[in-house]
């Protein structure tokens, strides 16, 4: 089969490997759409992700939705053709954050695409993949493939506003107009929040914001740009320590503030503020327990997200699409189409 | 009546006033303990704290206990000659945050001994107080003037803990052996925490610690102590930035810090852990619907906090009596006795 | 001024009655508009409710709008000619159950046309009617009598789905298709509820519950019914125990009910399924710090009730318009226009 | 090996069976002490327990600790030899439950020495039972044979208190002095509630509350008993409906019922009162994610619940050992010494 591998910073090529196997309670995922992460882009730039450095040469992508191919030994013979979206997180089941529900924060953790687990798992940006079948989410045939490969980046969106305790009815604020940031904009709209405002120095950004509902969307590096009021929850989609100044600055006594995004490794901030108007600041890591519920929003049209997706690029193209990606003015989502 | 009151930085004077009259509701509280916080050590060395400024020769104190003198109109007839702690917070019962029962946040909130609002109104650190009815709870005949000023400190411990949704079962971790700091570890021990740790360079704070029951007091500036496992919940009550440092480096994935504490203006810190761990860094702010619980849980010796106070300086000695407290080795609540 | 006072048990009579004059901090409301609410038809059949026995004749009426025809003393200038919608709720603010931020729950909350204060506060069903400055909500333009006399109707619905703790992407079914059944329906659509289900026995009720956005209606005294799938949350607002129970019964594992409708004195049911499939049924009374949301989500059309109002009758024809209320079948809201 | 065998009502037979072999990642336990549980006279009176019919004669026994006497392929090396107690819970750990972090809703669970999976998992109440390696967990020297039985209903106690949200500083009502509503007052104690009452018709039932530390015990068939002030939180731990409806009228205004007891098939109560006085109430249903802290904190001496094993049996005398244990009067909790 064709991939891409990554064998360090800016150094993906194409390569042609074995099709995988599907182990007992595993399916062939034939790939169809792959969505390109930030943290992709942060891959191929540097080579690693902090203190995850691939061993070897490794397929990325997580973002992904395909067609079964084959079955592994007794795996659910209704799976077999179907087109599915693929839950990227296999955790163990059996830790104590497994036990707790958080599996999120699995100590064993195995994920597509990502030198986070060892050995690691190949993961989107390649033909084919071997996924245990509960990973697999049966798709409806009029969502598209485009849309599939948006359940994963929704789900983190949404564990986001579940951490926040929910948005419905509330005055929120997000700072970063990037695939999250606008997912979590569009969510909260889907939700019933009563008044969404985000903020972005990109004007792409901010278009691409009042396009999918936000009633706001300002400059933050704009002095005299309406800020609007105060918000009662902010999610921090920006990694970047002056939009967490901003959050800290905006949200109202009491209020709380999402992490989403990855901050620098230090940042320095006010944080009394925290203690003196007693918010609440909550970190957001990846997700549980939501990408079902991702779907059948994605399914229902409650949540469309297909707007989002600037383009789809040929997996022959890949490191000119992550270019573009990293680029962000212009474009949301880049895709690859298989 | 005699009192003290600050001019300045470092600048308290002895004063006679008039003995203060209760309006409807209110009653003349003879003042018999009152205990120094951390906040009257800053107004005496700062002559403000942040942008709280006396705007008039004020009267410090907050954590005060005494004998009912004199009913104001209405007051209940029953409080005449009863000794009560009293309650310093006398929210408005009308803005949104006293609607939704986050009183400690109201936005008129009036306080003894502050100039957070204005009007100011003099606090305990003279022999007589003005106070609504129904700030005085009554004292039970065995508790004394010295556990009677630690209700409302132990108010801020109680708080704290249930910012953190609490501590049964959970380990924990203190950074900070002051006063709120050790009646943190001391509730945490009532409440049945699992396993209590706390962090502070002085070899006294530790001692203090241990007394009080926790099960680990180590120095967070040796390289080589023993700092016990990582725990669920953090509580930082040592107001730096090193100490909430090592909170997001010592609680576990998933867990809990609650800041206490007053840090600096601005703080430089690997906040990004809070998002990659998942933590949950939560602001806790003076107290709200505790006292009391804090009262009862005194009065039936669930939580003895005796041993905490230090020493007790007659009112004509408050400025040595500061200062002792500003030092803070071999001494952790320093009171005032009327 | 003319209005209508209850006398007894099928006892509503027109009466002249002075224009009452408004106290300091109060506004006197013109009345446009005031809905019936089952609690007001259960008034006029009974002349009672439970142990609330009005003390004198009453004027019933706690959903209403109007506009500020005179200012009380101190009264903000700026509401003087104002469309207002009223929030009824006078609660004492200082009592623990205000304090704790349930001011529904006040022990000495005052309320209007109801009983259950003494004295008794006359409500919206006369001309006149004098409320607090701060009970009045200003409307916008474009929103008429008709949906301003919704939104405290509306709040009841909010505060049942955050007593759920939110509905958005949850399986939501809802027993009782009056109208704060449909309103929960219609608020769980606009709050991104995943499925939402509606049982009554009325065709009429299951109309309009498809009509404001229902995925299913089904008649639960027809075995042959699809009831769909079981949800995870349970709105009972039907008032029954057969309501009820068919709550317990379909409510999935670990799942929630809440009671928001008014059972008989007793109720016999299968109340060990609480335990065995760990459930939580949580009663919802009135409502808290919902009533500006509800206000701003339907000035925003984001809830948009208008449908629900099947009839407006003059204050003359207060009598039969009770009585068509009564009946149900064919009319959901009926309102009063002054 | 010796065991005994419910072949039906009353109906327990000795048995010599077969020693089982543990599997890859089981150990081999032999046997030290086994509790008996309500469910299990239950087993032993009725022969079933409401759906749950064994299909094959079973060993009772879920409460239980023993010395790991063989480790299957796998397993840790470390644990033989190890005195343990035994988690008699075996979640599937992919079910929508599990996933959620609340696996004693599992949908596959497997039990030890209940009919509720299929096959069923032989219990304690024989000398050999095979174990997950994950199930055992080490106990301290100095904790005896009696206390590590009593680690699975304090997990029950624990978990009770958790779904109310902790018991810290509050006011609590036990209903039904039994070994859980037993452990239920020594954990609040232990715990720094408030205030414990507990209510029960046996005065050695009471005798054993006060004993355990409760600040009252009073007999709720009496109507002249002290039942102290109301409380903010029962648990209710008889499984009867009379016992409920005291939790009912007892708990105050917003408060919290939590269901611990097996309630008869179909209760007769004023239900409408949840609605009417906003209530919770939370059914409690086995325990997650609280076995190893119940450990430690008995392991600590933090909770000592010796005083509540009235008696040890030899397994010969199993029959009689459960006739007394349904006695209930003059005993708690009786146990099988093997």
């Amino acid at each position: 089969m064709e991939a891409f591998l990554l064998h360090g910073p800016k150094d993906l090529r194409p390569a042609t490997l074995p099709r995988p196997r599907p182990a007992p309670g595993e399916v062939l995922v034939r790939v169809r759409r792959a969505g390109i992460c930030g943290s992709d882009i942060h891959y191929y730039q540097h080579g690693r992700i902090g203190r995850f450095v691939p061993l070897r040469p490794l397929v990325l992508g997580h973002e992904f939705a395909g067609e079964v191919a084959e079955l592994g030994e007794g795996a659910p013979a209704g799976l077999l053709g179907r087109r599915v979206a693929v839950d990227p997180s296999i955790p163990c089941g059996s830790c104590a954050h497994c036990r707790e529900g958080r599996y999120n924060l699995c100590s064993n953790m195995r994920f597509f695409g990502s030198a986070s687990c060892d050995p690691h798992l190949d993961g989107g940006f390649g033909q084919f993949v071997t996924v245990p079948a509960a990973n697999c989410h049966p798709l409806p045939d009029h969502l598209g493939w485009a849309e599939a490969a948006m359940v994963e980046p929704l789900s983190v969106a949404l564990h986001a506003i579940e951490r926040a305790g929910g948005v419905s009815g509330r005055s929120v604020l997000i700072t970063g107009g990037g695939t999250i940031g606008l997912l979590i904009a569009l969510a909260a709209r889907a939700f019933g929040a009563r008044h969404v405002a985000l903020a972005d120095p990109l004007p792409f950004a901010r278009a691409q914001a009042l396009a999918v509902g936000a009633d706001l969307a300002f400059d933050p590096t704009d002095p005299s740009a309406d800020q609007g009021e105060g918000c009662e929850i902010a999610f921090e989609a920006a990694g970047a320590a002056s939009a967490l100044g901003l959050a800290l600055a905006t949200v109202r006594r009491g209020g709380t503030i999402v992490q989403v995004g990855t901050l620098p490794a230090e940042v320095a901030l006010p944080l009394n503020d925290i203690m003196a108007r007693e918010l609440r600041l909550l970190g957001s890591f990846r997700f549980a327990n939501v990408f079902a519920t991702a779907l059948a929003l994605l399914a229902r049209g409650q949540i469309a997200p297909g707007a989002l997706v600037s383009a789809a690029y040929p997996l022959a193209r890949l490191p000119e699409a992550m270019s573009r990606a990293a680029g962000r003015d212009g474009v949301t989502k880049i895709q690859i189409d298989l």
